[in-house]
C-alpha cells in the first residue's frame, strides 16, 4: 500500500513542482529574455553562458527554458582539463553548460530536448552546492554508438543495414568507421539485441556476438545503407536482429559532478552520452529521481548511453536513486566505488609515493588533508591499519606523494593499496528498473549503508555485484551493511556472460590469498525478494561475514536454456555466519543446492534444514 | 592555334607547379607536422591557425596539405565584423582560415577536399598581398541550398522527394524548413532543373516555377524522404525534374578578399558557399584560373554556389578570369561593379553626408583620402564633375561624411550619386564556361578595359549584361572600353526571364531621364562571336556611344519555343555611332531587324545595307 501511494504521489509532485517554482518568480531567469528561443537549431551555448552568469546575481536563481529543442555545439563551450574517473583521459573536456562555483541554482528545462553535437559533456557541476537540474531530455542527433540490422548471413559474410543518416559511416581499407560531427571512429565491438523483445540475445554478451577473431573482417559497401562484412565468422547473429556497434572513446560524461555537494537531478532522460552517464566523484549528497537512461524509442534505437548509467567514484554522504530506469546501456547501470591506489615507494616514515593503477582513473585529487586512509594488504585484501592525511601532492597524472600525520605502520609495503575511507557514501537504490544492459546491474563497493529495494532487474549479466579489488580494477571497497529487499529479479538476468557474473547476486571480491578467518565483506542481507531464474546460480558469495538470504521466493522460468558453468543455486566461499532461511522454492527450480568452499557446514544455518543439498569441497 | 597551345600548356603548368614549389622546400610549412592529418573528420581550424602563424616566420611560405579530406567547423574560427558587398549583414563573420596581414603566402591544398560545416567563410584574405590559394575543393556535407525530385503533381498538390540526409528538413505549421549544422531556414524560392539535361526548365526563371502565391502551400510529410505540398499551384514542374530549393541567407562569401593586392586563385572547385562565391572588394590585381564553381556531381547535385560566382565590388588594377567554369549558381557567375552612394545632405562647401542605399552593401570604407570621386546626376546618370577625397568618416553602417579637397561644384544636389573612380578595375574574362545558372552570365559595370573572349555561354538569362544605375541597385559604373570577341552564345541563353534580360547581350543602364546626346556607356565592340539563338533578341543597347556589332555569326536554333516579348534581333535606344556590319545570319534566324528608339538611322551604320529591317519609333 505504501508503495502504491508513493507511485500516485510521485507524478503529483512533478505536477505540483512548477507551481512551487513560480512562487519565487522574482528569482527566475528566463533564457528567452537573452534572445534564445527553442527550435532555432542555433548553437545555444553562448547565450546560456550569459544567462548562467545572470543567475549569479540572484538569491535563489532558477534558469528557466521555454519548452522546445535546443542545440549545443562544441563552439563556445568551456574547455577545461578534468580527470574523470573511469573515463579515457582526453583533455580538455568540452563543457557547454558549466556550473562552476554556484551555491544554489536550479536549471529547469521545462521538458525541453537538449540536442548535443560532437563529443561534449552536456552538464558539468564543479565546486558547487545545492544544485538542481530537472525536466530535460538529453540526446544527440548523431550518437557516439551505432546500430545495424542483420539482413543476411552466410558462411562467408554478414550483410548489415545501417541507417547512414543516423549513423554515417565510411569504409577505409576494408574496415568500418563511423563518422560524425567532428570525429571518425573505428568499430571495435558489438552487442546483439533481439528485434522484437529488445533483449540482448542470450549467451552472447562479452563472449562474442561474431565469434573469435571477428575483427579480421573486410567490409564492402553494397548500397548507401548496406554493407557486407566478409569473413568466416565463427558465430553469426540472427537475421533481423539488431547489432549495437560500439565505437568511439568514453571521453565525456553526460552529467559530470565533481567536488560538489547537495546535487539533485530529477526528471531527466539521458538518451545518449559520450561516455559514462552521470559521473559523480569527490562529491557529497546526491539525489537522483526519475532519471531515465533508456533508448530513444522515437528514433528506433536499441542502445542508450555509451557506457555506465550512474557512476559514483569516491563520493560521500547520502546517495539516493529513486524511480530511475536503465536500459540499453553498454556498461553497468550503477557503479559505486572508491579508487584504490598502489604504494610504489616508501619515501619516508610518513610519506608514500603512490600511483593510480587504472589508466582510465588518473589525475584526481585522491585525498585531502584530514582524510582517513585505510592501508590494504594486497594479497589478503585486509585493511591493516588507518592513517590521517597531512598532505597530498600530485607529481603527474598517475603518481603522487601522500604524507600522513603519524608514522606509517610497519608491514605496509610496496604493492599494498590505499583506500580513502573519508570518501565512501551511503546509498539507497529503490523503485527503479534495471532493464537490458550490457554487463551487470548494480556494482557496489562502499562501506556505507547500502539499501537496494523495490527494484526490478532484467540485467543480462549479474543483477548485483559486490566486488572490491586492489589488484586489477582498483575499485574499492569492502561493504559493511547491505540490505537487498523486495526486489524482483526476472528471468532475463544472467542470460549472457560478462566478467564477475557468478550468479544473479554475485559477491565476488578479488582476493589473491583468501583467509576465511578475516572476511572481506560484512553484513549483507538479501530478503523478501523474488527470483525467477531459468538457470542454476542465484547467489555467489566469497569472503563475507554475516550473510543472510531469507524469505525470498525463487520460481523457475523455462524461457531460456540453462548454460551457466556454475551448477549451484548457492555458492559460498570462505564465508562466516551465513543464514539461508525461509525461502520459497517454486516449480522445478534448478539445483536447490549449496556448494561450500573453504568453509564448513558450521558456518551456515539453513532453514528448513535439508531444504537444500549441501556439497562441500 | 594559339588557343589550342594554351589548352595544352595549361594542364602542363599545373603538373609542373609542384616541382617548382618543392624547389623552395625550406619555406614549406607542412600541416601534418602540426599533427593534422587528412581524413580524421576532426575540426582542422585550430591547427591550421597555428600552422598559418608559423608561416609568418618564413620568407616565401607555402602551407602544404597532405591530400585528403579536412573538416572545418565554426569552433575556433576567427570571428570578425566584415561588411561584405552584396551580402546580408549578419555579423560577426566566421573565418576558419583567416589570412590577415600577410605579405607573400601560398596555400597549396594539394587537391584536398575542404569540407565546411554550418555557416562559415572558408577563406578570408584581409589586408594581405601576394597570396596564392590553389588545388582545393570546397564543399559542405549539408549545403545551404537544398534540392528535391518532383514525384507527382495534381491539381491540389505536388509531391517531392528530398534526401533527408543531404538536406535535412522539418515541417512546422505546414511550412517547410531545412535544418543543418547550427541553423534552421525556411524555404523561400526555387528553380526547376531538367533531370537529364541539367538545364533550367525553359520559361521558368524568376517568373516562377510554382506560379503565383505558391508560398500559400501547406506541407505534410508522407515518409522520411517524401513531402506533399498541398495547394492549387498555378504552374507545376514536370514530374521527374529537380527543384533546387532556395533557403538561408547569403551571409558569408566562399572566398572573401578585402583590402588586398596581387591575389592568385588557381585550381579551385567551389561546390558550395554560404553566400557569394568569391567576393573581392577594395582589392587590386586578382588572377583567377581554373576556378570551377559547379555542382558536385558525385553528390547528385544540380546546384553549386548559393549566389554569385565571382563578385568584384570596388576593385582596381587588373582582374583575370581564365579557364573557369560556372554552373548551377543561384545568381550571376560574374559581377564587376562599383558601389554608388547617394547624397543625403550637403553639410558644407566641401562636405557631404552620404548613404549606402542597398541594404546588402553597407558598412564599407567607401573611399580613402586621395581617391577620385565622380558626381553623378541621378536623373540623367551623367557624371557632372569629379572631386578628390580629403577624408572619409563613417557615422554608422549606412551613413558617412565625405570631405573633398576643393569645394563641391554647384549643381550637385541631394539624391545625386557618387562613384569612386579610383576603385574601378580592368578585367579580362576568357576561356571560360558560363553554364546553366539562375539569372545572367556576366555583369559588367566598370570604366576600365574589359575583354570578354573565347568563352562559352549557356546562361538561362542574358549572357552579358552591361548595366549601371544609381537609383535602385546602386551598382555603378559606365563602361568605356569593352571588347567581346570569339565567344559562343549557345541556344540555352535567354530561355528564362530575369531582371535586365532584354537580349542575349543586354546593355541596359537605368537612366530615369535619358538624353541621346550624352550617352552613358561608350566603346563597346562585339565581334567574331557565334550566336545560336532560338528567339529574337540578340542585342539590346541603351545609351551607348560607339557600339560595334561586327563579324558575328548568328545561327538559328530550333531547340526551344520563342517567348521573349522583345521581337527584335537588335534593339537600340538613344545610342550614337553604332555599326552593325558583316555579320553572318544563318538559317531562318528570327527577326533580322532593328528597332531604333530615341535615335535615327543616321546614328547607325549597317553593312551590308538593308541586310536588316529597320523600325524606328
Amino acid at each position: 500500500m505504501k508503495k502504491i501511494i508513493a507511485c500516485i504521489l510521485a507524478p503529483l509532485l512533478i505536477v505540483l513542482l512548477p507551481t512551487a517554482l513560480f512562487a519565487a518568480a522574482g528569482d527566475t531567469v528566463f533564457v528567452k529574455s537573452f534572445g534564445l528561443m527553442p527550435n532555432t537549431r542555433e548553437n545555444a551555448v553562448k547565450i546560456i553562458q550569459t544567462a548562467l552568469d545572470s543567475c549569479r546575481t540572484k538569491k535563489n536563481p532558477i534558469l528557466f527554458f521555454e519548452k522546445g529543442r535546443y542545440d549545443f555545439w562544441p563552439q563556445y563551450s568551456i574547455e577545461k582539463e578534468y580527470f574523470e574517473s573511469n573515463t579515457t583521459e582526453i583533455n580538455p573536456k568540452r563543457c557547454p553548460i558549466w556550473i562552476y562555483g554556484f551555491n544554489n541554482l536550479t536549471i529547469d528545462a521545462n521538458g525541453s530536448d537538449f540536442i548535443y553535437h560532437d563529443r561534449v559533456q552536456p552538464f558539468t557541476i564543479d565546486q558547487s552546492q545545492d544544485i538542481t537540474i530537472k525536466n530535460v531530455q538529453i540526446d544527440w542527433d548523431i550518437p557516439l554508438t551505432a546500430q545495424a540490422s542483420v539482413k543476411d548471413t552466410s558462411t562467408h559474410y554478414i550483410d548489415l543495414q545501417i541507417d547512414s543518416t543516423a549513423y554515417p559511416f565510411i569504409i577505409e581499407k576494408g574496415k568500418l568507421f563511423f563518422t560524425g560531427e567532428g570525429w571518425k571512429s573505428q568499430w571495435w565491438g558489438c552487442m546483439e539485441f533481439e528485434k522484437s523483445s529488445h533483449m540482448i540475445a542470450p549467451q552472447t554478451g562479452d563472449d562474442g556476438v561474431l565469434g573469435n577473431k571477428w575483427e579480421q573482417y573486410t567490409a564492402i559497401q553494397l548500397s548507401a545503407n548496406t554493407i557486407r562484412l566478409n569473413y568466416n565468422f565463427t558465430r553469426k547473429p540472427a537475421i533481423g536482429n539488431i547489432l549495437v556497434m560500439r565505437h568511439n572513446e568514453r571521453d565525456h560524461a553526460g552529467i559530470f559532478i565533481t567536488q560538489s555537494k547537495n546535487i539533485r537531478l530529477a526528471n531527466i532522460y539521458l538518451f545518449q552520452t559520450a561516455g559514462l552517464g552521470i559521473l559523480a566523484q569527490y562529491s557529497e549528497n546526491l539525489d537522483y529521481s526519475n532519471i531515465q537512461v533508456v533508448p530513444n524509442a522515437a528514433k528506433g534505437r536499441y542502445f542508450s548511453g555509451h557506457d555506465d548509467g550512474c557512476h559514483f567514484s569516491n563520493c560521500k554522504g547520502q546517495i539516493l536513486i529513486d524511480h530511475c530506469s536503465f536500459t540499453g546501456l553498454m556498461d553497468d547501470p550503477i557503479n559505486v566505488h572508491g579508487t584504490a591506489v598502489q604504494i610504489i615507494e616508501k619515501k619516508s616514515a610518513t610519506e608514500l609515493l603512490c600511483r593510480f593503477m587504472h589508466e582510465q582513473s588518473i589525475g584526481m585529487v585522491w585525498a585531502q588533508a584530514g582524510d582517513t586512509v585505510g592501508f590494504i594488504n594486497h594479497t589478503s585484501m585486509q585493511t591493516k591499519t588507518y592513517g590521517i592525511v597531512a598532505s597530498f601532492t600530485a607529481l603527474n597524472t598517475t603518481d603522487f606523494i601522500i604524507r600522513f600525520i603519524e608514522n606509517i605502520a610497519d608491514g605496509i609495503a610496496v604493492k599494498d593499496a590505499l583506500e580513502n575511507i573519508s570518501w565512501t557514501p551511503h546509498i539507497t537504490i529503490r523503485n527503479s528498473v534495471f532493464g537490458v544492459n550490457r554487463a551487470r546491474g548494480i556494482l557496489i563497493s562502499t562501506p556505507g549503508r547500502v539499501i537496494v529495494e523495490d527494484n526490478i532487474f532484467e540485467s543480462s549479466g549479474s543483477a548485483i555485484l559486490i566486488a572490491g579489488d586492489a589488484n586489477q580494477w582498483f575499485e574499492t571497497g569492502a561493504v559493511k551493511d547491505v540490505l537487498i529487499q523486495r526486489n524482483v529479479f526476472k528471468d532475463a538476468c544472467l542470460t549472457s556472460m560478462y566478467q564477475f557474473c557468478e550468479a544473479i547476486i554475485s559477491i565476488d571480491p578479488e582476493i589473491p590469498v583468501i583467509d576465511k578467518n578475516t572476511p572481506f565483506h560484512r553484513n549483507i542481507v538479501i530478503t523478501n525478494n523474488q527470483f525467477n531464474p531459468y538457470d542454476y546460480p542465484v547467489l555467489y558469495a566469497k569472503s563475507v561475514e554475516g550473510l543472510t538470504f531469507s524469505n525470498n521466493t525463487i520460481t523457475r522460468s523455462n524461457r531460456f536454456t540453462p548454460f551457466h558453468p556454475n551448477k549451484n543455486m548457492f555458492s559460498l566461499l570462505a564465508c562466516k555466519k551465513v543464514t539461508i532461511a525461509n525461502n520459497q522454492l517454486n516449480g522445478n527450480v534448478l539445483g536447490k543446492n549449496i556448494l561450500l568452499q573453504k568453509m564448513t557446514i558450521k558456518d551456515i544455518s539453513i532453514q528448513p534444514a535439508k531444504s537444500l543439498a549441501v556439497e562441500q569441497r
